[in-house]
């Protein structure tokens, strides 16, 4: 038996998120029945993190394991022919697995050390006809050094239940939040994010109280408030999805996955 | 009568081109729709310059005339309210118009001095899920430098005839390239070019011609025997329209017209 990994992209708008049900329409469905035929053979998938309905990853990472001998390429070539075009194979490799002990496989979710997501979030007066789906988008300016003193609140490992949908399904609601910064690039502004994971809506909470901050509604140290306060229901309603991107997993070096550099291409 | 001038963004993915056609799925029926549904009047609209299917515009200029008397900002907020969500009206403004000859008018089209196209190429041997519809694509490796030697022989004053489609329109296959630039960023390839007029399909034909360059199959001096040869079987295939933008059409200065950068969002 082997360990095959890979890393995917897609984009999250035609599909109801990343993990499969009945009806098909999703990333996971679309990837297993691609690999089937590329296979000939089914091929459960284990992924780092699963996505919502209409959120975006320039690397997922996800693993199967399998009696099949192919070159990593060709796992990327033949899943690709089967995909539709919104979701695509970036690389592929095989990492140690018949040997080793259970608990030092490699494994796409419980191997993960860092997480980390982009917000894309478009600040421009009229909306962007030509980054609809891809971006998040509000129309009043937006003060970035604001928010980012808020986000600097939420840095290090705290109690996240403000920031947590009510159908989260995490063991803890504690987390270790590493990096948050906030850029502005012309009429975008760009928020990553680095933990080492995320609650349901985590992101996509945070990033609508901060734009509360940012339009002056609320003052940076409301962040710190509402942390302190785990009561979801004070927090500003779930961002939409449009802008946010699963951009990089990242793993101990000893399993050498040929990762790449998870920059937005038009960021690069 | 008032003479209104409209900056136009557009994804040109869901519609057959910019001018109108009895199916009415194209950028200038929306437009003329939601223009006639705010101002309760029909309004014929004459537009810079029409791009094809799948080609996109970063600021398309349209005017239309009018004895409505609305703010400018009117215009915009009001038209947008009845346009799908892959077409936004971005600024609009009034130009003089009653009392001037018909000649010294503005008019979108006639008054255009110079029109400037982006096109951006994905260079990575996976296409880009997130970006489809948006880049055109090619896997193998591009030289910049080659292209870039190759498009030198097309500055100025030409016959374009060897990159002119057999239904184009135009009066003259005469045009004055004012600059190509080529440059890479990251895993993207984008192509400026600003021209007096352009044929049609002359940026995907020339594009596509550079990339027969650029992967090293012909030498950059085959542009120059291209343009001379005025044949236009001997240049390369019409590239894909998805990396296509029409960016920016200028036009002289006393016309004040409120223009903003045409960079692409993610480029600025």
């Amino acid at each position: 038996m082997k360990r095959i990994v890979l890393g995917l992209q897609y984009d999250g708008a035609p599909w109801l998120g990343y993990q499969t049900q009945p009806h098909q329409q999703t990333v996971q469905d679309q990837l297993e029945a691609a690999l089937e035929r590329f296979a000939c053979q089914p091929l459960h998938t284990t992924c780092a993190g699963r996505t919502d309905a209409g959120v975006h990853a320039l690397e997922q990472v996800v693993h199967f394991d399998t009696d099949l001998v192919r070159e990593p390429f060709s796992w990327v070539r033949g899943t690709n022919a089967y995909l539709p075009e919104s979701i695509a194979v970036r690389w592929a490799c095989e990492v140690p697995h018949q040997d080793l002990p259970h608990t030092d496989q490699f494994h796409a979710r419980f191997a993960a050390r860092l997480r980390t997501y982009h917000y894309l979030l478009y600040n421009h007066p009229i909306h962007s006809p030509i980054l609809r789906g891809k971006v998040g988008w509000v129309f009043r300016p937006l003060d970035v050094e604001r928010m980012q003193q808020g986000a600097l609140h939420l840095i290090g490992t705290h109690d996240f239940t403000a920031f947590r949908a009510a159908q989260c399904q995490a063991n803890t609601p504690i987390k270790d939040m590493v990096r948050i910064d906030i850029e502005r690039r012309g009429d975008m502004i760009v928020f990553t994010l680095a933990a080492s994971a995320f609650l349901h809506h985590m992101v996509r909470n945070i990033v609508g109280s901060l734009i509360l901050v940012g339009n002056g509604n609320m003052p940076p140290s409301w962040m710190a408030e509402l942390l302190a306060g785990r009561d979801r229901s004070k927090a500003a309603a779930t961002f939409m999805p449009d802008g946010l991107y699963l951009a990089h997993i990242a793993y101990e070096p000893q399993w050498q996955l040929p990762q790449q550099e998870a920059l937005l291409p038009w960021l690069a």
